[in-house]
């Protein structure tokens, strides 16, 4: 019922994921959602009676409406009737509906979940948090890095992450007073951590987990897609003032439209919520049919490589 | 002295803004930097025998070198031999230097610098702090709203300057503890508060004055720039791939050098520093002489206007 083209995208994400792979597919939704969805022979359906809207305070959502499509999904992997389930609605909501069904992990303090960037040299970082997590003291900035690490590890596949702190520097006295107090924590954690990046570095592959208060990480990402937007709309301009690279522009916009499609994080699958007792992924509110395939698909593997087990195993031994 | 083609760049960008407007440049540096640069018939040297460096503590730094470039800038600005002084140096002892020397104007807590951001309707927004001051109070980020909207008028030219606060979400209950704090002061400061915008609205033109505490800023600013050069090297990358493209890419290659030169904020001017008892413009580290004198010439203008008389008013009536 979640996310900007609900049920459509959903129901044909969904159905794309159930015939795509190895995995079994319910969706969870009103009997109207339903409706306009059809049957299919591929997909089972558990109907719930409410939904948890996007203007929605989160907490309020979640502890009100108990029969919310995300609640229903929740229950259905407490059963053990599902190994995971995806959202694309409110991610404050699917956080705290996790939190209210599922519970913390033992040792965690705020569940978060990150991003996954693209780099210069090819290879992915997880800037984490991207869960709007705000005002976050030291002690958390430390276990986002030590979740985003097993993230790392599990889904992306890097034997030792490196661990790095987004700032406003590389000096040690730069950064807030949480940032530098986590610092000195990070140092001391066994984690590998390599310093301090700049926005700047953000893109550079210089860590493989990159930890900031989610209101920051929330800051940058979008001032990212701003500044891709304005710099097409600028070219755009720019080339139309005469023929020559009109044509060149013509020429190239296979390879941009490519590009646009590539960095648009909306469209890269899910995000885990990691921190919480139970496999839940969070997909961009604007998804589309390909985007839910691939929170799907990030659920399934993240059952498969044992996600939760390896975060539980990470907190239990202080590592 | 400052900056990081120093001191080749400010003696060209003297030059050139001595030439090009009705503007006394003296030089401040070591006789190393004066023997290099050649004698000037449009030029005065001071000499200086401390350089501040980049590496050090700036307030260390501008409490220790009482015969540093920057000293001496400021105290010929108190002496009334100069109007203004200009740095491409350590921003922070920029700021510590001015803050020793001219002193803080009544009724302001923190200085503060901003970046001119280009928009996507061609107007000009202004974001407030970029002099990374950290661990902003809701108070701080209301004084920079204050003098940011100063800034608006006098400089850019805005009657009514719209402010908005940078936040993670355009709700109310989005945003820091200090956000949220700052948003209820703005409410009721006499500014024409217009709410909250978010990363991707930072450039388009929803507001003249963004606030945002200098930790913040500073990340998004960077980012942006990592995102210009990453989805510029993808291109070039993905342009490669075929000869259609290549020649494409060729045919552009003009309007996309223009574009990164205007939104290379290292090259747009200088900033000068608010909040202190003198004008004291703080150039990109890596300004070349273009931006020493556009810095120059910002100088100029910021005395022209009375921008010191201005936001020292603004504060007398509280407003």
């Amino acid at each position: 019922m979640g996310g900007d083209f609900a049920p459509k995208a959903a129901v044909e994400g969904a159905r794309r994921a159930a015939y795509a792979e190895d995995v079994e597919v319910t969706l969870v939704g009103t009997e109207r959602a339903r409706g306009e969805a059809g049957a299919d022979p591929r997909i089972r359906w558990e109907l719930a009676t409410e939904v948890i809207e996007m203007s929605e305070s989160p907490v309020a959502g979640a502890r009100r409406k108990k029969d919310s499509s995300m609640a229903v999904c929740a229950r259905l992997v407490q059963a053990g009737k599902a190994d995971a389930w995806v959202s694309a609605g409110n991610s404050g909501a699917i956080t705290a509906v996790s939190m209210f069904v599922h519970g913390r992990l033992a040792g965690v303090m705020r569940p978060a979940f990150g991003a996954v960037l693209p780099t210069l040299s090819g290879a992915r970082s997880y800037l984490i948090d991207c869960g709007a997590s705000v005002d976050c003291r030291a002690e958390m900035l430390a276990e986002f890095a030590q979740m985003g690490c097993v993230y790392s590890s599990a889904i992306l596949g890097v034997p030792e992450p490196r661990v790095a702190l987004l700032s406003n520097g590389i000096e040690p006295e730069k950064g807030t007073k949480e940032t530098r107090a986590a610092a000195e924590l990070l140092k001391h954690s066994g984690l590998r951590f390599v310093g301090s990046v700049e926005g700047n570095d953000l893109f550079a592959g210089k860590a493989d987990v990159i930890v900031a208060d989610g209101f920051v990480a929330n800051v940058a990402m979008k001032t990212a897609e701003a500044m891709i937007e304005l710099a097409g709309q600028a070219v755009r301009k720019d080339i139309r003032r005469n023929i020559v690279s009109t044509i060149g522009g013509l020429l190239i916009l296979p390879s941009v439209r490519r590009l646009r499609a590539g960095f648009d994080w909306r469209r890269i699958g899910g995000a885990p919520v990691l921190g919480v007792d139970g496999v839940v992924v969070v997909a961009h509110g604007r998804s589309d049919p390909i985007a839910i395939e691939h929170a799907v698909l990030a659920a399934a593997q993240a059952v498969r490589v044992r996600l939760i087990d390896r975060l539980r195993e990470a907190f239990a031994t202080g590592r």
